[in-house]
């Protein structure tokens, strides 16, 4: 039930990270994509088996240390339904070795659509009878502006399997202010109110860790708000990005963790996919560049929080 | 640039609607589901390919008469890799008969991540050197909630192209007023200040129609709210949804238009897809009922605003 599968792996792994394959065609060694367009034309399906070919290698060279991997739809979408099938075998593949997978889609809509995408997402599809898994994450991240009916449907699978979902509450981006740190009339920011709904809603669906299946958004780039809300949302696991490119360090991630050194995943996209070339090691090493940085990564934020409890 | 072609198609078939492509297999008739069964078993390349089949009839029998499509990603979704392919033939096949397609996706992310979606939906995306197509919608939904940086990578395309954006701004859903219609320390509500963002945002991108690259989602469920909008957003266009199976009619949406009857489109999805089921009629008329509701709605809501000059 809600994020205990990923509290435990965190746990046991005494590494409260994720690994976000944002993939680009840029990032990917040369010698991958020329396999790749060879069998398939420098083509969508070409580019869509090279971020395949890459993410496979990064999956399998993280996945005993690193407990999840947060594959960002948009790349994969950016690469045609021949791009979404990739993003539906790097789901498959991570889930094989044992990774959380938490789908960033930052979906959204009303009632009865977000059905749909509660299904496609995290649970399964009826077809004549047959229940079939589409995409098959164990969380996906949404919007809440559209409120409690767009995430309804999602609490519905999250209440009776161990899926859980990630709201944006204060998103890690330089305009995030612009609408989620504006007051409303009670004084209460937006985003301090997005907070208040996420313990709200997760109260009908809470794990044995004693965090719900209703988790927050919370960007590293801004340690304050990150600090107030871990006081303020007891229960809300927190998704934290905006680690390294974006700006924030360990530091800045520390009061994101309840006193366990638990409550909170940091992820690292860009940081990780392109140590090989921070490094400028060989092309052929990207992957063990890549499981250097997620130890470094790992490391820095153990030595600020302590064992996780 | 913007929607001048949306607003010309709109005034050249005096029909201010758009119809919602959001296929289930419940809608479609027998006789398609068992063709695309026999073909590719009941899985979901067989269910992509009867939602597939079903929309091409409903386009062949709209779109001379309806100037826009608007499928709902999340229901392609649904059906892994295999239902966005029929998305994206969807979208094709509707702009190769010449509609307006507007791709429901809410999208949202930061800075460089919606990039990514831009690319994705309604630019090209660059394979060594080769500019490829990989969803090419006319334009797409929008969630605001991450500010300026979330919405900038749009307005990149919107300005060199036809393309354009709509904003949620207010919801159709029951809870959308939980955060939307809450008031900020200035009195004004969340839901217009989306709006002022709109026409902030549009200004840049503005059109030879008078209306902006950058439009907003505006429910026909809070007539109010609509008629509020619509003056003060004087050259943000509007997507009304609700309209129908959700509850709004004809004298609802009539204020989402201008004094010259522009200015607004008016969409309906269940109404048109499942007017073969509340018709009652044989099966293998679906499209030609679809037709019949989408005659009526267009007569019905010009019935109430006039000529669209």
């Amino acid at each position: 039930m809600s994020f205990d599968r990923l509290i435990k792996n965190i746990r046991e792994k005494q590494n409260p990270t994720v690994a976000g394959l944002d993939p680009k065609l840029d990032y990917i060694p040369e010698y991958i994509k020329t396999a790749a367009y060879e069998k398939y034309g420098k083509t969508l399906e070409g580019a869509a088996e090279a971020l395949f070919e890459y993410n496979k290698g990064l999956i399998d060279a993280l996945y005993d240390i690193v407990p999840a991997v947060k594959p960002q739809a948009a790349y994969y979408e950016m690469y045609g339904w021949q791009g979404v099938r990739t993003l539906e075998r790097t789901i498959a593949y991570a889930r094989e070795k044992g990774m959380f997978v938490i789908t960033d889609g930052k979906r959204n809509d009303i009632g009865t659509t977000m059905e749909a995408y509660a299904k496609a997402h995290l649970g399964t599809t009826d077809i004549e009878g047959e229940e079939v898994t589409a995409f098959g994450a164990d969380a996906l991240t949404v919007n809440g502006y559209l409120g409690t009916d767009g995430i309804k449907p999602l609490l519905e699978i999250c209440k009776t399997s161990d899926k859980g979902i990630f709201v944006l509450v204060k998103t890690s981006n330089p305009s995030s202010g612009e609408l989620q740190d504006r007051k409303l009339d009670d004084a209460l920011t937006v985003y301090r109110t997005m907070g208040d709904k996420c313990e709200n809603w997760g109260s009908e669906a809470m794990g044995e860790e004693g965090y719900s299946s209703v988790g927050a958004v919370v960007g590293a780039t801004y340690p304050e708000q990150l600090s107030e809300l871990r006081k303020t949302l007891p229960h809300t696991f927190f998704l934290v990005p905006g680690y390294g490119a974006q700006g924030g360090g360990a530091k800045d991630v520390a009061p994101a963790f309840d006193e366990n050194g638990a409550g909170a995943v940091i992820n690292s996209s860009r940081g990780i996919m392109c140590a090989w070339k921070k490094e400028n090691c060989a092309p052929e090493d990207y992957a063990q560049a890549a499981r250097r940085e997620a130890i470094r990564m790992r490391d820095e934020i153990i030595s600020f929080i302590g064992e996780i409890k």
